[in-house]
């Protein structure tokens, strides 16, 4: 099954044309979040038609277009309902219309984090398994949840993307979502220099010598025996660990996948936090699995197929 | 539509002979979960009959039989996946079989914190709404989600229940479940005593003097100036109000409704958990509502008929 599918994050996005499990060709076009969407759409229309040239595909041999987005969406209404300060006029754009009109093909559009969680179960990490949460630990903390092999939606389209948004200090930092002692908020790329910099010790340590801090150079310096590093580096781990318990107690899961930058130090990560909820997570019938992601940044684009195929 | 209900406690059972949300007649009968479920069966089986026979209902007029179970039960197998030292028993008996061979009408079972929510929705406090956290505060803290009007229940039927052991505190005590920081392990009826006793100050306070502690006393003593009391009283509020956060992103309702014992104290702790999600959950969509449950004792037994209605 052919299919068109584009993944839009903050600064690009990706176009590509699908064949099942196969990426055929794709070409990645420079946006600008804060410029909006609306002004981009022409180009994505002629990426994917420069595209299909390529390939030899036609546009009437592809059952549909899957649009990743960077922000919530509601695919049943095919519309975006929030955005974070990017994109922030895709709330009012008629996505399946544009589709229909450049193309002639239907169009689903779906949060990012459900994108890449889809992709991971159809090709990835999650193979064979219907009870998924994912995780992305990047500079943000994003996630999905499928149960019976359903997405997990919710009323407003906002259910199972905000794992990183139960809270796991409520004495905790507050959160740019509002909320407070969220894990983004604790323990994500934007949060980690404002944690850091708190830290008993932090500006004599080698890593308070190395700004701007981020989570390649913490894992590094904890290696490395700085005492500041290592200290941070397990609440961080011990902050991901108990997100992740509430997550599968949250969803019933199977496996639990990570991706995201973070996912450099997958290494240290994931037996971490198998061990964790292994130990704390109560499950009486048996034992989730914990698994870094394994498409990296192909995963919201081989969500498209299993979008595409989705019942409404 | 009428229908026999029973709903099961740790040391009682209520039978029930329903019609839509009248209870028509019922009947308390002494248990002892720790002496397993199956000795009781024959007395549950002989109440119903005499239910009936005072109400002039005949079993052939009932839809069904709704057990309200206080453990992990999978409505799916009719089976109890997963006792907590109640009836353990339970995960090796026929319920199915046993109404069947009883009054020859199905039987549905299912975990009674599920059943509580959706005799809510049907009779109470959520009634017109399909999107729906319950949490009941108690000597434990539990829980059940609903969403699109069916109960989140996922793979192994853990899903929505375990509200309580979302953990809110990730460096915080050791839960009865094996997780570490869950809201019942911080601020429920079993947990309160020992949180109280770390509490500084707490030996001479006036709650250390009318031990033992318990949230009745918690919150009279806060009102009456006590300080250590009020200072625990709004530990217990802000770690309910986080939790709430939590829930509100994990399943996206509409409406958060308080059941349990805790609940004696609602003008306190509505307002409170009301005021907090209004300011801390990320919901762009609205406001969700946080009111206390209106069934209390009752909610189990008029889930019944929902239940019984479920699609399979």
């Amino acid at each position: 099954m052919k299919a068109l599918a584009i993944d839009l994050g903050g600064t690009h996005a990706t176009c590509a044309v699908l064949d099942d499990r196969t990426i055929l060709a794709e070409e990645v076009v420079s946006t600008d979040g804060t410029q909006g969407l609306k002004p981009v759409l022409p180009l994505f229309a002629q990426t994917f038609r420069k595209l299909l040239q390529e390939t030899g595909v036609a546009t009437n041999d592809c059952a549909g277009l899957a649009f990743s987005f960077c922000g919530l969406a509601d695919t049943r209404i095919g519309r975006v309902v929030s955005t974070n300060q990017k994109y922030d006029d895709a709330v009012g754009i008629d996505f399946t219309g544009w589709s229909k009109k450049e193309f002639g093909i239907p169009l689903r559009i779906e949060n990012d984090a459900r994108m890449a969680l889809l992709g991971e179960c159809y090709a990835g990490a999650a193979r064979g398994f219907d009870d998924v949460v994912m995780t992305t630990l990047g500079t943000g903390i994003g996630g999905a949840a499928m149960i019976g092999g359903m997405l997990v939606r919710g009323k407003h389209a906002q259910a199972g993307c905000l794992g990183g948004h139960l809270p796991v200090l409520f004495n905790g930092r507050t959160c740019t979502c509002g909320n407070i002692g969220c894990p983004e908020a604790e323990a994500a790329g934007w949060s980690l220099p404002l944690v850091a910099r708190d830290w008993p010790g932090y500006v004599d340590s080698a890593l308070g010598k190395d700004e701007p801090v981020n989570f390649e150079k913490l894992f590094r310096h904890a290696e490395q025996g700085d005492l500041v590093a290592t200290a941070l580096r397990d609440r961080c781990l011990s902050i991901w660990a108990a997100s992740a318990t509430g997550l599968i107690h949250a969803y019933d899961p199977e496996i639990v996948v990570y991706g995201g930058g973070v996912m450099k130090s997958a290494d240290i990560i994931i037996p971490f936090v198998q061990a964790y909820v292994e130990k704390h997570a109560w499950t009486p019938w048996g034992k989730v699995k914990v698994k870094a992601a394994e498409l990296g940044n192909n995963a919201g684009l081989l969500g498209a197929i299993p979008l595409l195929l989705e019942p409404r």
